[in-house]
């Protein structure tokens, strides 16, 4: 959820019955404190930051999470073992975000309190086993004790009762708050997601880091190196740095890296997340009254 | 299904509630004929062929299937409009199998019977978009007024319910089969599935046609050709005439090409095929209980 979650979005999500999460990834720590201070100024229910183990500055975003109060933190992109043991002492509650069994017993191991399984439809950063939603989620269910959180494709009330049925507790939904009216994104990449047709998404740059893209023109310059075999420096030269902003944040749609899951497919429109918390939460239960009927 | 799904299978599929389909992908259509005949032989239960519509000699298939009376044909890697009519005017029964809501739509249109929606995750042939069957099944079943069937990681009771939860009125199992007792697959074959671990199966021969196989020495020489951008007469050199037979029918597993599905890493052991149909559906009720108390 780089450069989408900010104060904005996960005070609304958390106002309309779910767990926000800033993404702290896009942010610089003194931006990620800020975004924290406005957040508990817009509501008085819980809500989480989200961390990339890989952010250089680490340390510091850790700081800011703890001098501010705050009571949940999501890692993902990183050895769970790090950081758990520091955030569980100052009694934060830590959930990983894991593409694996593998890793979801490291996570349990490490002491985390609940797993996110992220399957392979998801956007962005992806796990290299490309293991789905479907196949991943009662994997990893079989796996630990802890609590299962799916994640990839779940962007209905359909999905969410698959998520259930597959044994999660419960959801992680990014790709409809992403085009939300509360998301920080450009507003390019907000009508190039709900005007995304099915097959629009693809995992990219899988020699680097497996990522989950629009087909955009990026892309394709992406694809066509990686036919001819370019190398992981030609790879890394044609990313640049930033590519991720240019896109998501300033709206570059066709050279920006727009990250975005199979779930786009859902999002027909840009919603409050207020709203597309209504939806999906009254999907979930027409259709389980529809089945057990 | 090809090398896995003969008369054996079929009917012990059948005669354990469910409906099975013997693989002609990898019949000659006198073969056919032997199959079709010993299955009516061993069940009274309804039954079906799956024909990919790419077989060389389809039209001595098609006739084998028609003067053999068979009532319910799986047709799929081919354009349904051109066999449809023919099957329907003689009152078979067609399904036809797609990976996209594109091709659900022109199925319909072509007036088949019902879909199969087969995700990213399912073995051997797949479709170029990737979306998986938590994505593809509400798509599907949102683009047609047809049942759809789910295909593609339903390998237990719960991915049964979480198809219901996404839509789908039915599920195609092919990975659970091709492990067991009845497969015509090779011991060798039998036993690689049942004991590959989580991520051992990937897309590859994306430049010719998607196949998802399991990744062993063939696979390796693949996915380095395609590194290093191998042209497409490459490829087709190394992948070579029969090299599916080699695997599955044969029993090389270093150098045989082996498509299985995702599914694979719930099949822990090979069953007689009315154990796996009827573990299915204790977990599916089981399932559907307890998330319903």
């Amino acid at each position: 959820m780089v450069w989408c979650s900010g104060w904005q979005l996960t005070s609304a999500v958390s106002n309309a019955g779910g767990l926000g999460l800033i993404g702290a990834g896009s942010m610089y720590p003194n931006v990620l404190r800020e975004h924290i201070v406005k957040c508990k100024e817009a509501t008085k229910k819980p809500f989480g930051v989200n961390v990339p183990l890989l952010y250089p500055e680490i340390e510091k975003l850790m700081e800011v999470i703890v001098s501010e109060e705050v009571k949940i933190v999501f890692t993902s992109a990183g050895n769970p073992k790090t950081w758990t043991g520091f955030l569980k002492d100052r009694g934060i509650t830590v959930v990983h975000v894991v593409s694996s069994s593998k890793f979801a017993q490291k996570s349990e191991e490490a002491g985390v309190d609940a797993v996110v399984a992220e399957g392979f439809e998801a956007g962005g950063h992806n796990g290299r086993e490309e293991t789905t939603t479907l196949c991943l989620v009662p994997l990893v269910c079989d796996a630990v004790k802890i609590p299962v959180i799916a994640a990839g494709g779940i962007a209905s009330g359909r999905a969410m009762l698959a998520a259930e049925a597959l044994g999660a507790q419960g959801v992680q939904v990014g790709t409809s708050f992403a085009a939300s009216v509360e998301s920080s994104a450009h507003e390019n990449f907000k009508q190039k997601v709900v005007s995304l047709a099915e097959g629009e998404t693809m995992l990219s740059l899988k020699s680097l880091t497996p990522v989950r893209l629009i087909k955009n023109n990026f892309y394709k310059k992406v694809f066509e190196a990686e036919e001819r075999g370019a190398s992981i420096e030609e790879l890394k030269n044609i990313l640049g740095r930033g590519r991720a902003k240019r896109g998501i944040f300033e709206g570059d749609i066709i050279e920006g890296e727009l990250e975005i899951g199979q779930g786009a497919s859902f999002v027909k429109a840009i919603k409050p997340a207020a709203e597309i918390v209504k939806e999906m939460w009254n999907e979930y239960l027409l259709v389980r009254k529809s089945i057990m009927a």
